[in-house]
């Protein structure tokens, strides 16, 4: 635990949120032992919140052609690129979880064209990164290379989603200066 | 009206939509006499859709420093700079209303820079700009300039966190190629 | 009609100016009911004037392998790229007139790959953002791809030409702070 | 001499010209002993050709605030961040010329920022820069660090003149992969 | 251990090395168990090795305003901007060492702005920053902030030359596909 | 000769400097005319100074599948890229003498994709300019593309390494403010 402040705004205490906040972040707490501080961040803002973990939920807790390892991968890759420190270090935990491989989130988010992953995965990471930094071209063209590495629509949908979801998810934490909690770097290192 | 597909993945139609969406949709129809493409594009992933909706609300439809015209203003600064023809467009047209001003739309798409808009406003949008393309380096000095025009820290929260939201929807708008409704084109220029 | 300035720098008076730049303004006027302020911005120098107005001409007037709806796409596009507001309003209403049609000038500023227009015009487009933002890499390849367009060389000089005037034009009515004429915004738009 | 192209297009040699460009370019030959690239490769187009050489001498031969070596410095700097090898090489050897200086072209089309210059030169080319690469952000801050270093208002248009002058040559001379005469390389080196 | 290729090419055998090269390869796994994997890559031309290895402990080695935990934190945000994998690991590891503390090699490597840095620590990054992406504007008012930071000119020599070095060893690294030890990953992290 | 400063730090005469720099500076001196002041510049750090030049005389003095021509183009077109007086305009000297040519310095600085230069060396520069400014995504695909141009995978290291020294020295030249001597501009020229 450290005691520098874990966001440029006022952080409630779990007895000033409303009940369904405070319930959802005591039962996370028990759950892994800490409480993310990005729950923390946002709680600042209840509808915010809520809306915010409606949307994570949606796209990360679903039923998807690509496993919950690969919609973390996405996460990592473009938030490394988006010089998201709060979102690389907490998803690369997540993702060392998910894909029980101690190297792989760094490797991700430092150059996922160079690390332990399949083709398919790096095409997966290509689109993600055209999606963040130049939606204004995604083309047919572009979902016919998914296509050729056995993503279908459906799965192109989960990529961008997730990719935009976290490039939101990025600008609010480097907005709100948001600190990752210590726990999370050493997660899933074993 | 135009027959032109309006998103590149199926649109489903009222009927086949979740009851609470489709009451929704009825009820924007009978308020404004069309259905926004947004709702039919993002309509295809119920989950998303409630989140978005209830995102865009938590932002849009609150009590804030900032008008309903001035959010309005950093949707359409930021959809442009990042090529969204559809958040261009309807939101252009919301602007154009909520500001009683059939030209500022089209100035602050081309040029925020040199509308008929005040430094105030300049300067909240000079922030969204640097929270849509270079968030990584946002810090206590930008706040500043901000608190400088009258801003409050939860001002400053309404202008990235809009921004980053409209990030979101540019991008999704432009991988599923959501077409702008006909109607937007014309409205609010008496 | 506005009060605002529609330059940085002095604008001539009619009887100011030399009678054949006064003539020719006198005679658009009696045309189009008004005096487009590039015209009243540019009179502060004549002879600048005289030869933007001739070489506009010499490729927009001129028989061309391009339509002058299509020259005008070239124009918006360019121009909202460059974030010139002038450019964008005027041309967007010269387009509309030119096609016919209310809605292709605004798709076309925001994002042209999303547009109305044939897969020719888009790669009339395409070049034209090569040659506005990298012209050093124009090479024989992307002739090639205009030939297969069906495009001349010829078409291709107008192409690369419309878009080099009006990089020149762009960047004159971004420093000057012209400003659009209020009548442009709803020109052509039914 | 070379018998490499000097253009894409074809060169009509000088009885296929029209009177008065043929005229001009034998007067520039008697003078300088050689026909500039530039003048045969635009005589393929004589609208264009009289409107280029209206624009150039409109800005290059008037009076001004800035000396003629000032304004090749200008257009030095620029081309080369355009990277137009005709104007570098061509212009650079007028630079030399004018400035009675063998090594300020190369000095300043590298890198003008290290050049031996005054701080007021580098004022006019810091301006020159941002109107060619970011001209939407052109302020009245900028006009006022011109007029610290004694520039004033008309002065700030030549060099944006200039600056968007070359910027058109530029595209153009890369379009056409116009080649610079072998006579520029050694002019002014002593 | 893995067996994955560290190289696009071939790496040496200890018994095909030069002597001198071997025996400081022996040195060096003597000492901390494992042979670093830029040493066996580099072994492949082993006068660019010498010169490499002279180079890095010419700067990194000697005796300097800055500490050896700055040295490595200039390696570590230079290279995750370069996206090199292997030196934003393998440093990432030697910073968590030199500085004592797990979480400040991920902190920098993401954004360096949020990292649990000094002031003076930040100014230094910013400056390697420029350096490695924009050397040509480097001007004196540059130094002066470094100095109102304490630093004198040899200490931003030390800053501008790690900064050079590690982007030399960025590209080599990234073009040869250089893989990080897996020991590194787990390195200085308790 | 000028005497304009050759850096921003101290140059140390020739017999401050220890004997094995004074005797390798003092042959130079003897052979060519001069002292080329990146010597002189770096003479201030003596233990870089060796490694710089024990760098580079490993990548352009050995036996390579390049001839020295072409690794002093690959210099120039690397070194304008980035901005580098120094190294343009001494590089430049020494490719017109490796060359044997006058113009193709001034060529590939500018734009090597308009230069008298052959397909395979076009292939080169464009490697080259990938290793510079984009090494993360250099791949196998652009190492077959050279492989069809008839270079080894030995060749592309020598192409990268030699872009990655000279990246180096660009950023070093630029840092210090290093002075092309007076001498280099007229070499080769004829």
């Amino acid at each position: 635990m450290t005691d520098k402040p874990i966001s440029r705004f006022p952080v409630p205490s779990l007895d000033e949120m409303p009940e369904d906040i405070r319930d959802m972040l005591v039962g996370v707490q028990e759950k892994i032992g800490f409480i993310p501080n990005v729950f923390l961040t946002l709680a600042h803002r209840p509808d915010e919140f809520r809306a915010f973990v409606a949307y994570h939920d949606a796209l990360m807790e679903k039923e998807s052609g690509l496993t919950k390892a690969e919609r973390e991968m996405i996460v990592v890759a473009t938030s490394n690129d988006n010089n998201c420190q709060y979102c690389v270090v907490a998803h690369g935990a997540i993702l060392r979880i998910r894909a029980k491989d101690p190297l792989i989130a760094d490797q991700i988010a430092v150059n996922y064209r160079k690390a332990d992953i399949t083709p398919r995965q790096k095409a997966m990471l290509d689109f993600a990164m055209k999606v963040s930094n130049d939606a204004k071209s995604v083309c047919d063209e572009d979902l016919e290379v998914l296509h050729s590495h056995g993503f279908s629509d459906e799965d192109a949908w989960d990529i961008a989603g997730v990719t935009a979801f976290f490039g939101l998810s990025n600008r609010m934490a480097n907005f709100t200066s948001m600190r990752p909690n210590d726990e999370f770097f050493m997660m899933g290192r074993k």
